[in-house]
């Protein structure tokens, strides 16, 4: 059950953040009415609100490096919690930003998985 | 019950650390067997395992700085996830190490709660 938590978790950031840096919009699909975003201590509610957080952020291109990625099995039930650090980088900035975000995954009749819980800092100091 | 979650969270932080800083050896209560740490990457399984690991941490004395907690409720059955970004303290350190940390908290029969997953890690950069 550990392993594949692991191998869920890393697929799924690798998904994650490729449709971000690549085709923000879709990341909709990844969650349902009942997920919850805390975005910089802002909090939104459900995918249409989350969505739209996610579209409105102030910057179009942006490129996510992944440094590390925990993920352990949530609940008996498949839930799956994964954390990522990283850093975010935009055009024209020469610095990187530091970033951890966990997400709390579970699956669906269908086999995938979908977001639950997304929580979002960035890393100052 | 967003509001409970973020009290309940913010509880069970201060909890944590003010015993992590004060009483290290006293944290195996919030962990089970079924509980899983994962510290800079190194996992570890069950109350005694964590609790060992957190006790043989090559420091006898920190002080742990919060800076921000962020709590929602991870299902309908009662579950919590907080995450806490914040700073460490060891002793003869003139520098403080940010780190980020995941707990995922479920409720007991007895109104308390235990740590099901704890992910750990140093902000590097």
């Amino acid at each position: 059950m550990e392993e594949q938590a692991e191998m869920v978790g890393r697929a799924f950031v690798d998904h994650y953040y490729h449709l971000f840096d690549t085709d923000r919009a879709s990341l909709s699909s990844l969650y349902q009415p009942s997920s919850m975003l805390s975005f910089e201590g802002q909090k939104l509610f459900g995918a249409n609100d989350i969505s739209s957080k996610l579209n409105q952020l102030p910057f179009d291109q942006c490129k996510h490096l992944i440094s590390t990625i925990d993920s352990q099995p949530s609940s008996p039930s498949g839930g799956i919690v994964v954390f990522v650090s990283g850093s975010l980088q935009l055009p024209g900035e020469e610095y990187h930003l530091r970033f951890s975000q966990m997400f709390h995954l579970i699956p669906t009749p269908e086999g995938t998985f979908f977001v639950q819980n997304d929580i979002f800092r960035l890393n100052y100091g």
